[in-house]
């Protein structure tokens, strides 16, 4: 059997723990780094897990895709703000048969991606887990942790299960990571964006974690509402999510530890929000199905000014110090 | 002619600026107040205006109702939060033919009043005013000033202009505050909402100014959405508001000085949201009136969670202190 190795872009928290643990399971592992290069470069990876932490003083640390040797999967983890920078350099990247595996958040990244390396070799995973970066090389997995693997073709055409996400899906198993195989990236996606969609929205529009959302009976019936919205966008698009996957989502966050969503720790840092990928996406694919989403557009409006007047904060202090 | 007197429920900004305008033309008033009654007991009001500045060494104070002369007018212009605590003593107050003027933002507070003291006794006023308490009995108006007012009937039926509207008003205008005369209160109230709706609430949870709400194109579109809004559920109420009146509303603010709403400035200073009055009342009518709002409730939503917040914030500060 073919022994598949891997490139991380992106050594954040999920590029970090999903990387560290291919590796772990004694695959071949290179890892994308920028701002942590020196660090882990030097001293390599930690992970810090319920599940077990995983320590790895050596990693193959790289500061340029330009520098990472071919690979067969390039697991696409930064952030997707950051995509226009990176992407025109993936193809370089990929063995003949490589594919990319994005793992970002929101919906319609894969078609970005196809456009530079070829629809055939565009897969997507929707990762179900509360982790962070807590320092140089440092990740901190809190909860949860499964991945859903999808194939991307054009449209999101559903693609059925193919036998690379069979693989593919076998070397995360080996480092410990649950897997399922979606026979339809685009509803998979839908899916996990009833989740992000209230969740990273409305925790940085309201300065709160999921649990002070769950705790609020009126953020709670917010967040539901939310959800409904999606439910109602994924629909326009012929994906149909059951009522009680909405309950699973709602039950799902109140037994989750206290967490700060990732959108919100980008906010807190100073970072670019990813509210095309996750929002702005999401209200384009519902308008060409010809539905609009009132409070979805709403929590859109509402990020962009947040995260321009965030970037702006950045810029001024960038100009102090 | 019979001279009116009035008693001045509540001088903060509104109850400050109008009532001291009153007795700056003469007019016999009588001021309430609770944290200011000290300071304005010995030291009286000033009031720092655009359009001349007004210094009263001495006004009859008051620290309750059961000590206030009766009167022909009062003047509701404590923030609609303390209403339970103050509008069962307000019948007390009026003389035999005595009104309650209600100054409050909202719709639907003249109902309460009325249950009290009658739905016959009761008028309504829209204030068009920037102005903000900055000190103890020391009000600054900053921009506008006009008055909008009109009488009340159960289920907000229209009464067209009355000559007490007439005398009132003029009062008013001997203090130099332009008065409008509205034949229709409820469609006075929902041109009000049309403003108070979205810069309030977008202004509280996006921590931001008039000025920035309108410089940024998502909340400047958010606005025109959230206003359109209120038009709708005002058509709904068979109230109609012609587009004009948006795209005005619209300019207006744009024109104004850089303005910290009132709902801001009580959410920095820990005070209770008017909520309700804003924004349960409208979707409550909407509601009856059989349309949702749904930008609007989103809006309440998230209000009603940040107000909590705040008002546990300002305990917890209360007992550390």
């Amino acid at each position: 059997m073919h022994e598949r190795n891997y490139a991380i872009i992106g050594t954040g928290a999920i590029g970090g723990l999903y990387g560290a643990r291919l590796q772990k399971a004694g695959i071949d592992v290179h890892f994308l780094l920028r701002s942590d290069y020196e660090y882990v470069s030097q001293h390599g990876l930690i992970v810090e897990s319920i599940e077990g932490d995983i320590i790895l003083p050596q990693v193959n640390a790289y500061k340029n895709i330009s520098e990472m040797p071919k690979c067969d999967v390039a697991v696409l983890a930064i952030k997707s703000t950051q995509n226009p920078a990176l992407l025109p350099q993936l193809k370089q990247l990929l063995k003949d048969n490589g594919i990319v595996l994005v793992l970002q958040n929101g919906i319609g990244i894969e078609e970005e991606v196809a456009q530079i390396v070829g629809a055939d070799r565009v897969m997507g995973g929707l990762c179900f887990v509360c982790a962070n970066k807590i320092g140089f090389g440092h990740i901190r997995h809190l909860d949860y942790g499964a991945i859903s693997l999808g194939e991307y073709a054009p449209n999101y055409r559903p693609c059925g299960i193919t036998e690379r996400m069979h693989q593919i899906g076998a070397d995360f198993e080996k480092g410990g990571t649950p897997i399922q195989l979606a026979e339809d990236l685009m509803l998979a996606r839908w899916k996990k964006l009833v989740w992000n969609i209230p969740y990273n929205g409305l925790s940085v529009v309201l300065n709160a974690r999921t649990d002070e959302l769950m705790a609020d009976a009126h953020t709670r019936l917010l967040v539901e509402k939310l959800m409904r919205e999606v439910v109602a966008g994924a629909a326009a698009c012929e994906r149909y999510i059951p009522d009680s996957f909405i309950q699973k989502m709602l039950d799902d966050t109140v037994k989750m530890k206290p967490y700060r969503t990732s959108m919100k720790i980008d906010f807190d840092e100073g970072r670019p929000l990813e509210v095309e990928a996750i929002f702005g996406n999401t209200l384009r694919l519902a308008q060409q199905a010809g539905i609009q989403l009132p409070q979805i557009a709403m929590l859109y409006h509402q990020l962009k000014f947040l995260d321009a007047q965030n970037r702006r904060k950045q810029e001024n202090q960038l100009k102090i110090s």
